[in-house]
Formats: C-alpha cells, sequence, structure tokens
C-alpha cells in the first residue's frame, strides 16, 4: 500500500465502554505492524483542540487489552462542535503531523468527525465504542457483550436474595433511547417483565403479568426497566404504583448505575475490539474515509459515517416475543 | 454422645446472606453423619408457626454449598415476637417430634430463640448469617467475606469509567447501623474517604480530602458511603453538596443495593459455614444451648446468644487508620 | 398452528457445554406456551433406549438458566449406533406418546438423530450444543461463547504469574480438530502465538516469533495451544524443545482442561438459548423435520442436518491475520 | 517518631502471589505518608544485587490494588545465598542511601533478609507474600485467600461437566509441602476427598470412600489432590488406579496449575496487604527489624524471622474433620 498517511492519531470520545482500550492497542499495534506512526490524542476532541497528543508504539499498550475504561480518557467536548474549535483541532493535528484520526465513540463523536473531514477533507475513520449497541452499521458495538454480562451477573445476586424472600424487583439499566441492554440482559436473567424505550405495553400489562408469574407458582419476579422505558413511571414510581395496585407482593428497587460501563472486557469485545482496530487503519491505508468498521455476522463491514449516525436501531422483534415465551 | 436430641431442626431468619446455604447443607450433613434426624424449617419463624417442615436427608443439599439465597427462604416474622406466636411454634415442634433448633440469621433471630428457650426451655444454637459482620462473638460472619468482593468488584468497575472521566463517584454500600462493610471494602477498592455510621468526620474533612486528591494528580476519586453514615446526608445530597462547594469535580452518585446480600459464596464463607453447622450440631448434642458458634482466628468458639445480641461490634481503628494512609 | 404434534421430547446428547441447560428451559417453556407437552429424556440416547422420561412443565425448569452443565445429564451412546438400538429408543418413545424431539449436541448426536428419522419418519430438530463451534449451520454453537471467556479469565490469571517472572507458557486449550477456541480466546488474551490444528506454522516460526518478542521487550509471553494442533508436538514437548532450541526462556506449561465445558453461561450463550429453543420447537410444529437451528449474524436460521455434519468449519482467516498483527 | 531510617527499600521475592501489589503500594503510601523516601527495588535480590531500584512516590502505585503478580517482578536468586552476592547487595543499597527494607515473599526470602541483617545489621522487616499459607506466625498469608477462590470457582465449573456426565475427577491444586490449599477448596468445592502432604490416609480409604459416595446417590465426585500428597501417586497414576480398581467409575483428571498464582486479589487479601504494609513501615521506624508482619485473628502482631522460618504450619485437624463429615 502506498499510502500517503504517514502519522495516524486515535481517539476515545463520550461515554467509555469496555473494549476501548482493546481497540486503542489494535489501532495502534496494526501502525506499528505496517510502519506507520501513531498519536494518542487524550480526552477526545477537548485534548484534539489542545494538542494533548503523545507518541505511541507496540510497547505502550502492553497489558492493557483486558482493561476496562479508556487509557486515553474520554470526554464530551461543546468546544469541538463550534467552527473555531475544530480549526483549533486541525491546527493541533498538522502541527504535529497528525493525517488520518480514528476516533472510538457513539453517535455523537461521529457527527463531529464527519463535519471535521468536510471542512478540512481530513481521513477519518469511527468505531462504534457504546455499551447500548445503538449504532447502524454494526451488529454489535464495542462493550455491548461485556455490559450485558455485567447486568446478568447483578441480577443473578439480585435473584437470590429475592427468591429467599418471595419479593418483586425493579431493576434499572442502562438505555435512554434503546432497549437493547435490557432486553438481552432480561432474557438473559430471566426476568419476568422488560421495559424498554421502544414499546409502551402499558401498566396494566405489567400488573396482568406479575398476577400470571405469582399464580405460576414462581417464588420470586424480576422486572428490567430500561432508563427511557415509556411507561413514564422510573423504578421508584413503579415500585409504588405496583404495591398500590397489586399488594400481594413486597417490592424492592435496584438501579444498576455506572458499574455498567466499567469491568474487563469479555473475549467477544476484546476480539471485536482488535478486529475494528486492524480494519479502521487498513482502510485509512487505503484511501477511504467517512467510514464507520462494523461486524456484520463474522465478517468486518464499513458503513458511511453519515448513514451510521442517521437512525437509531431497530429493537429485535423476534426476541421480544422469546422474551414473552420464556416467562411462561 | 448419649444424647436425648434425636431430631433437630434448621431455619434461616432475617436478611439473608451468601452462606446460608452452605451452612444448611452443613447441619444437616452433621445430622445424617451423626444418625440424627434433621427437618428443614421453611420461611424462617413464620414456617415454625405454620409447620412449614420439610425431612432432610445428606442428599437434600446436594449442590447448594455454592449457591446464594436460602433454599429454606428467610422472612422476618412479627407473630413470633408474641408470646402466642411462640406457642403455636413450639405445638409445631413438638409435634413434628424436633427437640432442637439451629437458626442462621442476625440479632434479630437470636432473640426469638433466647426467648422461645426461655419459656419452653427447647435447646437452641445460633449460626451468625448476615453480611454486617455485626455480631459480638465472631470476627466474622457469614455472609460479610462475599458482601465486601461482591461491593470491591462493583468499585473496580466503576473505577474503570470514574478514571476515564476524570470523576468524582459516590457509592452507597450496605450498613444502616455499622460500617464494616463500607470500612473494608473501601480499603479494599482504594477509596479516596469512607463514611460510616460509627463516626462523624464531618463535610470539611470531606472537602478537605478531595482537594488534596485533586491535588495530588489522582484521575479519579470513589467515596464510599454507608447507609447509616453520619454526615446527616444521603449520597445524592452528597453529591449536590460537592457540587456546590467544590465546583472543580463532575460528580456521579451510584447505590449498590440488593446485589450485595446475593451472590455465590467465597471460599472463606463455604468453609465457616461447613465449620459453624458442625460446631452448632454437636454443640447441641453436647447438651449445650443458648450458644452462637463464632469463629475466633481460625478457631471455633461459642458465645452466649444473651451476650451476642447485647451490644454492636466496635469499628476497627487501626483499620481506619490504615485508610487514612492509604489515601496519601 | 394445527400441528399433530402433541407432545415433545428434548436431550441434551455427547460432551456437556454451558447454555444446555438454557436451551432445555427454552423448549420446555415453549412447549407449555404453545400449549404442547414436553418430556425430559435423561442421559441422551441412552435414556432413550431406556425409557428414562420425566414430564417437564414450564416450573421444572426454574433457575437453571444461569448454570452450567445439563439437567438432563449427557453421555455418548453406543447402541443407538445400530438398529436394534435405535428401535428400542422408537418403542420407548412410541409407549411414551412423543411425537418429536429436540436433540442439543453436538455432530454425532445430529447423525444419530438422522439416522433415526430416516428409519421412523419421526420429527426431529437440532440444536448445536458444543463448545468447539464447529458445526455448519450456525455463527456460534451454544457454549462457545463462554468457553473463551473462561479460558480468557483463566489466561489472565497466568499472565500475571509470567509477567511477574518473566515467564514463557505454553497454555492447552480445548480443540481436537478445530482451532476456532485456541484462535478466539489467544487474540483475547493477547497470546504471543496460537497454535491450531488448521495449520503448520512449523517450529521454526514458533521459535522466530519467540525471538522476536523477547528482543521487543516484552515481559512475558504465552503460546496457546489447541489439543490437535500440528506441529507434532504437546505442550510438555514443546517445552522441552523450546529450552532446548531458546535457552533466554523459563518455560512453564499449564494445561486448562475440563473447566473449560462448566461454567456459568455468558448471557450470550443463555439469550441464544432461549432463542434457539424457541425456533426449534415452532419449526417441529410447523411440519419442519431434520434441520438445525443456527445463528447467522442475528437472526435464527435452520440448516438441513444432513449439511451440518457435512464437513467441519473453516478457520477465520482474516482472524489469523488479526492475530499475527497483534503480536507486533 | 525520629527515626533514623531515611529511606526505606521494598522488593518481592520468591513465587509471586496475589496482594503483593497492594502491599508494595501499602508499604510506598506509607512511607509518603510518614515522609520517608522510598525505592522499589526490581527482581528480588537479583535486582538488590544488580541495583536495580526505582525511586517510588505515592502516585507510582496508583492502580495496582486490584491487580495480580507484582510490579516489581520477582525471582530467585542463587547468588544472594552467597557471602559475596550479599556484599554487593549491600554495597548497592548503601550506594542508594536505603536504610531498612521490606521484604515480601515468603521463608526462602526471609532465610535470606536473616542473613543479611546478621552480617551488616541492617534493618529487615518481612511480610508473608505466598499463596500455600505455610508460614508461622500469621494466620493467613497473602495471597491464599485469592488462590482458594481460584481454586473454588475452578471445581465449581468441573463439577458443572462431572455431575453432567457422572463422572470421577482427580483434580491437582497446588502445595508440594502444605495442604491448606487443598484441604480449603476441598470443603469449599464440596470435594468428596482430599489427599494432602501432611496424611497419608491409604489408597483403601480413597476406594471405600468413593464406593460410599456412589452408593450413596452422589451424580459425581471430586477428589481435591494436592502436589505433594503422600499417596505415592500424582493425578494420573490414580486415575489409572482407580480404573483399575473400581471400574464403576469413568474418571477423568485436571491439574490446576499456575492460574493459581494469579488473579486479582480478593478484598480480604487487599485490606490484609494494606494492613501488613503500613505495620511493616511503622515497626522498622519504631526501630524494630528481623520480624515478620502477621494476622492474629484480626490484629496485626510482629514474628521474629527467626521463628517464623523455624518450623512448617500444622494442618488444621479440626477442618479435616469437618470435610469428612461434609461428604456424607
Amino acid at each position: 500500500m502506498a499510502s500517503k498517511i504517514k502519522k495516524i492519531g486515535v481517539l476515545t470520545s463520550g461515554g467509555d465502554s469496555p473494549g476501548m482500550n482493546a481497540a486503542i492497542r489494535s489501532v495502534v499495534r496494526t501502525c506499528a505492524y505496517l510502519k506507520i506512526e501513531c498519536v494518542g490524542i487524550y480526552r477526545g476532541y477537548q485534548g484534539m483542540i489542545e494538542g494533548d497528543f503523545k507518541t505511541f508504539d507496540a510497547r505502550s499498550v502492553n497489558n492493557i487489552i483486558n482493561k476496562g475504561g479508556t487509557i486515553l480518557k474520554s470526554a464530551r467536548c461543546e468546544e469541538f462542535r463550534t467552527k473555531e474549535g475544530r480549526k483549533k483541532a486541525h491546527d493541533q493535528l498538522v502541527k504535529e503531523g497528525i493525517d488520518a484520526f480514528v476516533v472510538i465513540g457513539g453517535n455523537g463523536s461521529f457527527t463531529g468527525a464527519l463535519m471535521f473531514n468536510d471542512e478540512y477533507g481530513f481521513p477519518v475513520m469511527g468505531i462504534p465504542g457504546t455499551i447500548d449497541n445503538d449504532i447502524l452499521g454494526s451488529s454489535y458495538t464495542l462493550g455491548f457483550d461485556t455490559a450485558i454480562n455485567t447486568v446478568v451477573d447483578a441480577i443473578d445476586k439480585i435473584r437470590d436474595t429475592a427468591s429467599s424472600h418471595n419479593r418483586l424487583f425493579f431493576v434499572e439499566v442502562m438505555g435512554r433511547d434503546v432497549g437493547h441492554i435490557a432486553l438481552n440482559a432480561g432474557v438473559g436473567a430471566g426476568a419476568e417483565e422488560i421495559l424498554i424505550p421502544e414499546q409502551n405495553l402499558g401498566l396494566e400489562r405489567l400488573l396482568e403479568s406479575l398476577k400470571r408469574s405469582k399464580a405460576s407458582g414462581k417464588s420470586s419476579s424480576i422486572v428490567i426497566v430500561a432508563e427511557g422505558d415509556k411507561t413514564g413511571k422510573n423504578v421508584f414510581e413503579l415500585k409504588e404504583y405496583v404495591e398500590e395496585h397489586l399488594p400481594i407482593y413486597d417490592v424492592r428497587v435496584s438501579v444498576l448505575g455506572h458499574m455498567q460501563r466499567g469491568g474487563n472486557p469479555t473475549c467477544f469485545d476484546r476480539v471485536l475490539a482488535s478486529r475494528m482496530g486492524v480494519k479502521a487503519v487498513e482502510s485509512l491505508l487505503e484511501g477511504k474515509s467517512n467510514q464507520m468498521v462494523g461486524i456484520r455476522d463474522t465478517k468486518m463491514v464499513l458503513t458511511p459515517l453519515a448513514e451510521a449516525i442517521k437512525a437509531h436501531t431497530e429493537i429485535d422483534e423476534e426476541l421480544i416475543r422469546v422474551s414473552d415465551i420464556m416467562t411462561t
């Protein structure tokens, strides 16, 4: 490959997710393998604007493949949304001699990359790093697999105590706009009911489902609630509602919170990250830009960033059906 | 041993804790080994009152040593606090031919056992099953070791995301009256500050500590807060307070909640449970009663229940000092 | 669906794998949901021959979704390979009134099912349960995801001690005929070299790779070796060979062994099992037979059993390349 | 404290164990807290001889409390057993201005420290870091708690597959001279029989025990074998022996190996390490030397190194008895 690209920057941007370090490692090692220079850009676009750079060689990323979080740090950056911000960033990249960058993040990060490319023709490549799995163009985003395992492990623990006391638990999981974590972890944890942003089943159905569950002889019930569920009630309000309308249950609430973003990545996320990093660097060297690396079945694919950021992913209707059947 | 005891009941009572199943298994297997009959009493004292009994042999407790929760279920029981309730329970035990019982639980459960023995001269033995480690007469209660590992694992995950974003986290852990979980898990997780019910360090100290931490170059901070901490503020109020008085921090909150009660018991808790069950049954057969089995260093010891329930345990001052030094 | 099938049997056969219990649960619950009777067949085809059956309702499979192994037990069965054996099995099924069965297992189990169908026209459906991921017609087999995480967790631990002593480890993982576990877990664990049955890279390359690794400043090296690797040497012989030809290394060996088959299934395997069970039962009721349920990308698909058992899966060449690049 | 000690070295020596990093961190932070300089000595006594030193401040040990292995590396060092070797080491320490050192390791490491002190009057303090728990003067050594949990987790996985196939497993665990890991993990994992170096129960008893287990209706059996067990047979030979003399069993073998040394330390080991580091540094500043820090019940204690290295610890007879009862 006789590419004009001699030095590639890599950054993580937006909310962190497990596997980001493995993706950074992959970008850095691929550059080393292909004799391209690699520069780590700290704190996302903010660090790009401030020139917070560090040269990385293959050894700089030893022992990080199995670590959660991101050694490059991450941040949301208002300034990069402005023309002036992006100008500063471009100046810094030029000064450092960086010819292209790989951004690991979500929709917001990709939008920024697109605008940047639009203004400066600067080659950019995206890797979808978010636990929400809400990006078109990849069946799995980096961190999703780890996150659903973290949720399932937590719910397995909650079920121990729920069963011992014949209790009903409302467990809030991440997902403001999408219910992928809730749905997958809910099926994996054997939840009684799963409330997601994509559907409003109504509170009546919830009560019916809980009554049926109790009648069927189950000793406990777990209801998974995505942050952005459409009942109009959060988990605390749901608890009150059920206690009022279905007083047969001793109800408890658990909000899993930020632990869902952390943790050592699963093997799936580590492998996915390793593959995505290789694909991102090689694609840049092949002259491609404005693309996002994704996985379809077991193959790496590219999707234009413009398309990736366009719309939300659909919830898997078949899995909703499986979920319903499993609660028989 | 020529004991008059031919049939022993076993129950779990109060909040559940990891290792209760291992203790049930141990009581049952010790009875089988010593050719004593064993009866499982379901749902704590409530099941005793209702005669919710089941004969257990050695095989009844296969494959439960590594399971959280309690197969006997647990419950808090108001009725057992009344003379009438205890009368009903005694009638049921007599009817079933049970000569003695082992109760796995906390202070409330032991108080009930004592009153019962007081009225009927019925042999009772206690095993301290609670994650709070707040029972005099045992250096460790059943479930404490598992709970602190659960907390530390969760905080390790939270630290990943905290470090990636340079954030401050307030993490609420269990402990309404005692800070053992907070203090041990806080030291184990490398927390910046630990707020416990036994001490009121004041909010000033907290701000000082956080400022010093920031100045020292730490990329993130975790503050552990026991439920019953004495600042007068819960984690959400602490967040607001710090955001107002120390605006250099991006602050988040996490309430770990009920997952702390569940999970597969650690090896320590499984071994402890196995030893306690043997000691409890053998002590009953030796004619002892009104005692609690405990561990001191590596030895099993007995403590009168009357003493065990008397007072709370002391917080470990040396460990508080270690905690302070570690945050240097 | 007006199907003639009123009673479905389910069995696990061959080597066990994590997720089998979740698949059993799914088959049972789907039957209950669709008002079909369901019968558990114990110990694979052996239990079928012996009529080792038990009626299962929705509650029979409570609390098994998160358990490794198989509550139905598994076995390899010579007798089912004979015409007489299959005759006995058919008699037992007829006697019990079973109209169709779902077999969860690998190639051997599917071959048996096909022969059985061929002789008796009995409706059969397969679910690929094996940690080896070596079945055509499904991108992932049940248990593979759990197994690679088990391997990666073990190697993460081994790396701790390897790094502390600057050692080289040969780690043997399962895979007599295929290297999917070795390759995926090797990439996930950041292995230096991965030896698989599908490739013979030769011992020279191994020495070169280890020399390069040492020279590049790595503090330790892990080489993953699938059981069926083609160097002609097992891990103990590889140790000797390297000690003789590359005396710069302190070499150790670890054989991970049977723990790779066990463990609580990951969320991925639980969800996959749940989906496969639904698809298997519904396909039978739609009149289909001799098919295996699989996953392609995120969709359930059917593949004729005759095709599924025909050939081994290909190793992922792109992932081999990623593996090479990552060891830079 | 007006101590003459102004600069303290810290090293890890011998086999590594989980919690060593937490102990290093504690020594370093305690020095920083007390305004003493601290120097990390790499690769044990070998690095001391070679002057492989690095100044450590409080931030040098960020984010290591939860990591297995040792950032200081460890090694066994023949040269330090010679007078010349120790002379070189002393010269290096003097040159660096180090006034005292803390060595984290086992008996061999303590013997070296004692000889060194004997020749140069150099203040030394020991912290018992070994998974074997075989050091007099501390109820628990650093890493033991993590190791038994690693073993129990592995056996839980093996039991899944053992139960599914009604198999007998011989599982070899670490312990050449002592059976503490085998005994504790064996009880924790519900093993059928535990073979340790301290006892020779004889092969007859093993066969009897296995027969009884089979007769009692258990679906699988796990026998734990410490490396140094006294039957005169290793796990592979035991397998053959049982297959020959008790052909009712399908037997398998698993050697857990080096993964037992690694892994993130448990909360217990992290807290123990933190406490031990504080105690070691403070004791040196109080003018003490030639002591080992240990834990008795919940208190820190000192034991003369000369005593600590004298003899092996006793196996816990009561726990052996518990183990026997549990296999009923």
